[in-house]
């Protein structure tokens, strides 16, 4: 493991931390100072979860490529962006990340650690709402990244906010995320039991976005690795 | 019809569609949450909206020039930065992108795929608000395409988030976009018997916009198409 | 009068005029849509006006500067961005577009196309207000203009964005658009007794934000004008 | 003193106290029109901070770096993008910047120069909360300065508005911000009594974050300061 590699998978697991810090302390804020306003709690979730996209990919991208997500991960690996040996060590850090973000949000709103969502997100058009949503994050990373590279970071943000409401599920589209929200009885959780579910349904939105863009936006010849 | 020329189609369906779901989507569940504050529901759309265009336009851009409007493609070949016989194809993937983006709506919130809306959009103020509209958006492309071309996602994204709230009509400025929201009896609905009138109105402002823009802000003399 | 100066003239006017059409319409909706929530009327509000600058200002910089504002064509004046002697023809344009926007607003609205404002904005916190919004405007402006002049786009809109919540009278900074909303009894108007008070105000403010940077942020040496 | 070191004292004093303006004055005004709804005011607080961030950024960071925070200063010192001598101007620039814009925002709002504020932030969760955000906001900056300066002012706004969220303690983040907020008895403040320990929890998560970023993401060898 060269010191470069130990480096971007710091970077994996710091940005994924910050990352659910963001969408769970925000929701978390959010519940309560809105006083049952689940329109306007969204609404600053959603503000503060774009912002956080913005900045943790723009300050991480150049070190580890920012995915903050097993996912797009995968894609990138499936592209030949990275090479499928580097993949589990992408994925473990950020899951590792993913948790470790859960617990500093709770700690930082006096809750504890960890606690089992009850938050039932189940049923088809849920289910439909992941695909949707995971397939249309990876159809913009892989239309920017080759093209627009330095965009990356604004659409990606821009997509998950508005994902966030157009979709039934407010768009997770992100596997470490889902594992580490059912860590959450907040805003942000989601029951364990419909976890599994919301990943199958990521994968395959991930899964077809990267066939379909292999023919839409196929990747210029090169030599050496591209990354966001 | 060349590779090139169905990958470009193919990206003006996906991201109209897009545009639609977002649209659409994000109508509903403002609707769901907000609990009767339309101004809130608004805020809400107005930002799905405008992120989703950043996100589609960055992303799609590079492939077909992200048109995802009849307006703006016959905008284009009357500019001869499209050839014109590439215009029917365009406009009739656009309509058929933006219908199925509704039904991919309704999908995701569990409604049934199409249904007639009833929300009444008539009156000369409505019929002028499209006008200034699709002057305006059509102002703001044409404006950036020749000097700025990196910077028309986030001009067109930002016109509309403003064009939402300061016209009328909360600016659909888009033919296909109009008659696909025909099809949805939600927040972001237009009654069937009102949508003619608000296609006629903006291709009338797109119209002026393009004899405007042809003197202000000529094309540098040149070769081959530019595109945004 | 070249050609060229018949342009500028013609994209000042536009730009104001579209400017005063999103400054008052969404002030005209936000009203309607917000039932007395005077905080959520100003937020969207202040999104239509920040998104509508970032628009024209993309847009129609590369035509006339995009001043919309007789302080800041004063100013570019007499940083020798500007000859002198297409002063008064910017002034002119820009307080026409702006009562043209107005009377567009009100006519999308279904309203009078113009009528007296009865909003009281005086006294001198809000006078003092408008000295610091126009002193930090062009700050802004003239910071960025020479060293970053791809971003005063942005800079501008987002310190308006800001503005209209920092400052007591939601920084106008702008005397074209201090007469033109006298000229609308809405949410973004202002009382005509009180206009000329806010224009003095804001003409000191931007004084002394052109004296402080022409220490702070001297011009390069160069043979002929920049524009942003 | 070189007339040159002056204006960057000019800039950092300036540049704080428009900050401080906005932090305090959109506080003022939130609270005065939401009527009680504390996350309609955090949420219109939030959007002007980082609207105000952007445009002082992106105006006064080509002329003095745009730290406008002691924390930044003394980072940029220890990574020799600043000589250690100096620090002490740019420190007390800050402060002195920062409680003017106090007093100019209480100016603007007809409110009393200064008033110690008499809102409770105490408590591990706080305090954990101040170290996070603090930390979060160097690794931001470490993180884009070197490889994307141009993209420092949106990458701190971005991070600002998810730390207003994301935090318990709304995210001070800057030990200058956090002495001249506890002088006013607003939406904005903070209990004299509770500064000391933010500024310490700052201090430290400024260190930590420094700690990490010189493993994490290196600087290139050069002759000369970089700056933002």
């Amino acid at each position: 493991m060269s010191a470069n590699f130990s480096r971007r998978l710091a970077a994996e697991a710091l940005g994924t931390s910050l990352l659910l810090a963001a969408v769970v302390g925000s929701g978390i804020m959010a519940e309560r100072l809105s006083g049952g306003n689940v329109a306007l709690a969204l609404l600053a979730n959603t503000l503060a979860t774009g912002a956080a996209l913005i900045a943790l990919i723009l300050s991480l991208g150049p070190v580890s490529g920012a995915h903050f997500n097993p996912a797009v991960t995968l894609a990138a690996a499936w592209q030949r962006d990275l090479p499928w040996r580097e993949v589990p060590g992408y994925i473990v850090m950020q899951a590792l990340g993913a948790f470790a973000g859960v617990a500093a949000a709770h700690l930082m709103f006096g809750e504890p650690l960890f606690s089992a969502s009850t938050k039932v997100r189940a049923g088809v058009p849920q289910l439909f709402s992941e695909f949707v949503a995971t397939f249309g994050l990876l159809a913009v990373i892989l239309g920017c990244s080759r093209r627009r590279a330095e965009s990356v970071p604004y659409a990606v943000a821009a997509y998950i906010v508005a994902a966030y409401w157009f979709t039934a599920s407010t768009s997770f589209a992100n596997p470490a995320v889902t594992l580490a929200r059912a860590a959450t009885d907040s805003f942000a959780g989601i029951r364990p039991a419909d976890a599994p579910g919301f990943v199958l349904a990521q994968l395959i939105g991930a899964c077809c976005a990267t066939v379909l863009f292999r023919w839409l936006a196929p990747a210029p010849p090169r030599n050496e690795p591209v990354r966001s």
